[in-house]
């Protein structure tokens, strides 16, 4: 929608159609997590922007309930398959749609995994393009095993499957959750779940927890979680069951011990939804996600991709990477409408800077960690220092703790990690700009940072990290 | 003494002397208002390292109650006087000065304005030195009118007079103040003397509001002021006078008006302690601040000036600048020690990066301001926008102003102010840096922020602003 928009904004003459297989167009998918926590928001407060918005005042030609399950570039058409119901849901004031039958449909996002229910409700339909935008994102990777498809057991990444688990825990009474996978939003919804009363256990295969992190870093995590009673369980899991006999409505089978639950949340990480550009005989790249230039197009010249199904390059190692996430989806589908029009523009690539709350936690990273710094090639140096989120003496000051990292051949910053209570998420964007800007770790320490007593020591925690970290390097 | 410690570590062979007019050596002298507003804390909490920690702990020849008041750069030696009592007094576990004697004293770092009461008090002292460094800081502005010498008439720059300030007000129970300017120190004083339930009116010659800041955002400091009850009065002002048939005991008279008070905070800005410097010989810059190269040297070789006293480049414009904030002053003071030691360090500039807090406001700056960017020779443009701190419909979300400038010939970003009650004070950082990088705004625009909705909007508002004034350029 970011890129119909734009579109439009630049050319009003120009035609936009955007097929969408579900209701939802524009909503803040970041903001379920917070939004389940309190009962007295309505889910409905994330969306942003009604499809009817777009088609009266943007004048876009919005076809929601639509399908693509294939793309012809030879003859430049996409087709697919209407569901006339969804479009008839779309009619309706209330657009939450809880009717089982549609259930996998709104679930996955990738046609080649869809399945249709009922025949009545399908229809084809065909369009052509002169300039086409793959914009199909990203879906929860689903465990092929026994029991994921019982009721109950949701992932979370589109606001169908948000109103869905919202649904269920207003409805079941759940008093006991197993979240499957520890990733940002298997973390986000600890918190979430934890603020409903629910007792919640995280699982996964595997010992690892944010493999991404520095381990020294990743403690205070696993405390915070510890601190609010979440519990973290690890080993393989062999299934879900349904347990007619318990308390609890379902148990997650796993190799050495079961975890009894009244919801599963499956949060096993996503994966880009490419398998529509890979039938066309697009090039993909990292994680099967859809290759692109700087200027967002992919292998054929006439289609663009753009979003979490796209990938990007890494501003530090210069590489192809895989990073979903929001602002790179809106910066790219901005791009895409401005080349489309005529206006070259060109995505130097992302940093991977990525931050998430999690109980009075702020966690926050931007560019490699060492495990990928060696991976691209780098001689990576690293540092730890835990320092203060306020001036000396100044109360409500909070530890923050900065893991830094630089190439010892270069003198280049490679990422900085850092996980505190006060004052860390903003702070991460400083050292962010500075990857952008290839600074060396020495560059970086001189920079002109604010100060002030109620916001910062006299050197910055990040400013502190880079002067020990030199002295490494 | 950052200087004189990373001296002491990069060569614990080196013979280092520290020559300290008063007993303070190492404080916070940014946390001092809030300090003052609460009673419950004692103005030695702001204390980093007491001296005798210097001299016992770092091996520092440090000398307390040493006035230097003369270099001879022939002969390379330092001369002044002694004051034995202030010594006396650092002997002792408290070094809470209130003797009236020694005001002048501790009031000024410069020589040149002191004027010793005691004769009794004084001998003379004479050092050699192989390289030596200036660090006399910056001294308050006294306007030059009568009464400014009065009991309850105080300025607030080192910690003897922080002492002062907060003594007077317990003892004399204050209830009314003026604070004579309307700059950083002025703005924070506001918020320490209202939380000790005093009443505060500021007054400025003049008739313009925080002149470096858009008129659309200090609208809003002005409205956060009004808010908590603080009047701002705009008046030549004439004298001070004591009342005493009045319930308050000082009055500010100035042109067209008349402020009563039981206390003046004298907050009309500050200016380089360079008297010293000035008679050596030595070059000064901008506003008679002591010029130094990026070695931090001055126009003598074997003398070096870091801190408040000494100017600096600033690194969008290229300039000679007088910005005397407390990061500079301890890295320049790193810098020196480093050279002085043969390890070359060149520092590259400042940003001009300046945060503070009032009442619930958060107010920020980098870079140049439009009136600085068009005596530079750029040709700025600017954009104000208003956003949120937090993403669409999380809650505690609040607006934030951001004023953003750019040069329309290079494309360069050369300033940005913010001004908020949520989020505004470590947003700066990104800027900040990208101006030590030269980033053209387009490239800024392009910057990897973080984004979760308890932190931000999914465009991080400075990337708003950028993206605003890419437009328009």
């Amino acid at each position: 929608m970011s890129a119909a928009s734009r579109a439009k904004r630049n050319n009003p003459q120009i035609d936009v159609t955007v097929l969408e297989k579900t209701l939802d167009v524009s909503y803040s998918a970041c903001g379920m997590p917070y939004n389940i926590a309190d009962p007295a928001r309505d889910m409905n407060d994330l969306v942003v922007r009604k499809a009817d918005e777009f088609r009266t005042k943007n004048k876009i030609n919005l076809m929601t309930g639509h399908m693509v399950n294939r793309i012809d570039t030879a003859t430049k058409t996409v087709s697919g398959i209407i569901f006339s119901d969804i479009i008839a849901l779309g009619s309706n004031s209330s657009v939450v749609n809880t009717d089982d039958t549609h259930q996998d449909v709104v679930n996955t996002c990738d046609a080649r995994q869809d399945v249709v229910n009922t025949d009545d409700a399908r229809q084809d339909f065909s369009y052509s393009y002169d300039k086409l935008l793959i914009a199909t994102g990203a879906t929860p990777v689903i465990p092929d095993l026994p029991g994921f498809d019982l009721p109950g057991v949701m992932p979370l990444k589109n606001l169908e499957q948000g109103r869905k688990i919202k649904a269920f825990i207003e409805k079941n009474n759940v008093q006991k959750a197993v979240i499957i996978g520890m990733g940002y939003i298997g973390l986000e919804m600890c918190e979430a779940l934890r603020a409903r009363s629910i007792q919640v256990t995280m699982v996964k295969p595997g010992s690892q927890f944010l493999p991404w992190m520095k381990p020294e870093l990743a403690d205070f995590v696993k405390q915070e979680l510890d601190a609010n009673g979440i519990k973290l369980c690890y080993g393989k899991i062999k299934k879900i069951e349904h347990q007619s006999s318990s308390k609890h409505t379902l148990s997650v089978v796993c190799e050495n011990f079961t975890l009894d639950a009244d919801m599963v949340i499956v949060a096993s990480g996503v994966k880009p939804c490419s398998d529509l550009a890979i039938a066309a005989g697009l090039k993909v790249s990292v994680a099967n996600s859809i290759a692109v230039d700087k200027t967002l197009k992919t292998s054929n010249d006439n289609i663009y991709a753009a979003g979490d199904c796209a990938d990007a390059f890494n501003v530090v190692s210069g590489e192809k990477c895989w990073i979903p996430l929001a602002l790179r989806a809106n910066r790219a589908g901005w791009a895409v409408a401005d080349n489309v029009c005529g206006i070259k523009t060109e995505l130097q690539g992302v940093a991977g800077t990525a931050v998430f709350k999690m109980f009075d936690l702020q966690i926050t990273r931007t560019g490699l960690s060492v495990k990928e710094a060696l991976a691209s090639g780098f001689d990576p140096v690293e540092v730890i220092i835990q320092t203060r989120s306020k001036a000396h003496g100044h109360p409500g000051s909070n530890t923050i703790h900065v893991a830094m990292t630089g190439d010892k051949r270069t003198g280049l910053l490679l990422g900085v990690q850092m996980v505190g209570k006060d004052g860390v998420a903003h702070r991460i964007n400083a050292p962010a700009v500075a990857l952008h800007a290839k600074m060396t770790v020495a560059e970086f320490a001189q920079t002109d940072l604010g100060y002030a007593p109620p916001f910062g020591p006299v050197w910055d925690p990040v400013l502190t990290a880079a002067n020990q970290l030199l002295k490494k390097m």
